[in-house]
């Protein structure tokens, strides 16, 4: 039986067994287990959530509305725009996904910054398409623009803050590229962290409404990071209708769960809950960047809820990595990102305290 | 800019509000809307998993354990094979939609009954493929068999027991299908609603551990049916490991959420609650025949917890589904299958009870 070409260039991937696991082969035990690898909301969700959860186990048996009737309508609210703007997916991957398979085939290219979010390879991979990089790590605007007229790739991902690095471009520079980017092309702006870089520095703030009347721009959201429902898989795309319409004709139907509905509507009605978390956050990422002062290595300036620890070469982001892992503190390495570093998931005070504690006993 | 090809072949999904908001347009109060359309499991789900959900509630900010551990662990007791051997998706539906991806393109087929479920053509479509269908709306080996011969597609499709005819095919005619299909195609069994059909009939039932020796055979099993958990989307892919392997590559990562693998592993754990379930369905599918009798229309044998009702000339489906929707019992017009008839998930005594009088009301 003959599978499709483009998978002869996926790696297979090998499920491991879940970390906690592996780490309590060291003996330790779940409590003293630090988990800062997955930019989770360290705040866990809004308990006004959990509530809505649990009081709604029991419709477990029930399809969602595969409208998304109240979701989208929670939405086009808070970003003033209207529900049919809106795609939801199993986490804004989802809508990346359906991009992929719309617009994608072996012809063709995507562009990306040299480290930034893992699933746009995979996805446009799966499509058989060519991965084109800019030189820097960080998103220039010169290089995606110089690579863009060189390169002519359908579709340019703009991760701002990015991920796995932090860093972000102002609305000003997202916008450069936009208007440098020829209709035949989509710009896809992935703000899975914007909640973050809007509280740090409103210049960075990218708002859906602003590329509506784009043909070729979409807007992805989600609830995984700064509304704390990692678990639940809930995202969204926002765009002018024509493209959400064709998005649409690649959605499963009930794409997320009959309690993920709930979760998010109720998320909506708590951004009291978001503000708490960034508040939070705002507190401890200092810490971070006094640590990292304190042991003198760089870090790269963060507008997410993660830090990126750069190291010179005396020291080996792998080595720090296993080092810490076998204290049950689990955190990122970049190396397969190419880049000596490691993200930290900034955490609870506790967690991080403990994180800096550990850190000091296996680095000195 | 230009989409996929594939996708002009797609309608574009219009999203509809709720029906339980329709519906109240008629004047009918959410409690007194007896909804038989989706083949939910109307027992609901296990007490136990709604209330393992309800306690892990919190863990909504939490990414689940992405190798799916101890759902393959629970799953590879149930059916006596090897985790490896398992694929978890979305519902059983990603399964079909990672099958689509990982083998067709536009020069293929497949095949499937003239009556079954809708997704195999929806993500065949996706993906240009080509539809073929055998002439009966049941599956008739010797129609499969010519129609394999001929055509030679990519896919089969058996659907056993099918959706939404309810009747299903026995385990020696799934397997003399097998037999006469080349390694070049792929089997795809459906057991969606296998439990109900085992109860009713050993000889209708396919044992995932049968196909794993097979390269080109692939079962699909559901916790969305007997198990009561529709809302929460999840389902697996059995077969032999390296077609396992090939359909990982096509799997987003944490395709199902937190709470729906803690669900799932719970669900595991009370097989008893699905023997109720079923029992219940025993006794109050004999009351839809009673009432196709009594009223003096056909009915479908089924093998399923829904039964499909035909109608002669005199009587017209769509008009039928409609009187009882503005009387707030909801059910499936079957006439865009192309079929005189109605599909009514067997439901508890009490919206059973309410069906029979509504319908009667309707049609009298």
């Amino acid at each position: 039986m003959e599978f499709n070409k483009s998978l002869k260039g996926i790696k297979i991937y090998e499920a491991g067994k879940p970390i906690e696991l592996v780490v309590r082969k060291f003996g330790i035990e779940p409590k003293d287990i630090v988990k800062l690898a997955s930019n989770e909301n360290p705040t866990g969700c809004s308990p006004k959530v959990a509530k809505a959860i649990a009081q709604n186990a029991h419709k477990a048996y029930l399809y969602p509305d595969d409208s998304f009737h109240e979701l989208k309508d929670a939405l086009s609210k808070r970003f003033a725009i209207q529900s049919n703007n809106i795609i939801i997916g199993a986490g804004s991957d989802q809508i990346l996904e359906f991009i992929s398979r719309a617009l994608l085939n072996p012809n063709e290219s995507v562009l990306m910054s040299r480290v930034t979010f893992a699933m746009y390879e995979i996805y446009a991979k799966q499509m058989g398409a060519k991965i084109i990089r800019t030189p820097s790590f960080q998103h220039k605007v010169d290089e995606f623009i110089t690579s863009y007229r060189k390169e002519k790739p359908k579709i340019v991902y703009l991760c701002t803050p990015n991920n796995p690095t932090g860093d972000g471009i102002t609305k000003e520079s997202v916008f450069e590229i936009i208007d440098a980017v020829s209709e035949n092309s989509l710009v896809v702006i992935d703000g899975a962290y914007m909640e973050y870089a809007q509280a740090k520095d409103k210049s960075y703030e990218i708002k859906p409404k602003d590329i509506l009347h784009r043909p070729n721009v979409i807007y992805l959201g989600t609830f995984s990071k700064a509304y704390g429902l990692g678990g639940m898989r809930v995202g969204y795309g926002i765009a002018n209708i024509k493209l959400i319409q064709e998005l649409y004709k690649m959605r499963p139907p009930f794409n997320i769960t009959t309690l993920s509905l709930i979760a998010g509507v109720e998320a909506c009605r708590d951004e009291e809950f978001v503000k708490e978390s960034i508040e939070l956050h705002t507190r401890e990422i200092k810490r971070y960047e006094e640590f990292a002062k304190e042991m003198g290595f760089e870090y790269i300036d963060s507008y997410t809820n993660f830090i990126t620890y750069l190291f010179s070469d005396t020291q080996n982001s792998t080595t720090i990595s296993n080092a810490l892992f076998k204290e049950g503190v689990i955190i990122r390495d970049l190396t397969s990102y190419g880049m000596n570093a490691i993200r930290v998931t900034i955490g609870t005070k506790e967690q991080n305290s403990r994180f800096f504690e550990i850190f000091r006993k296996v680095v000195n």
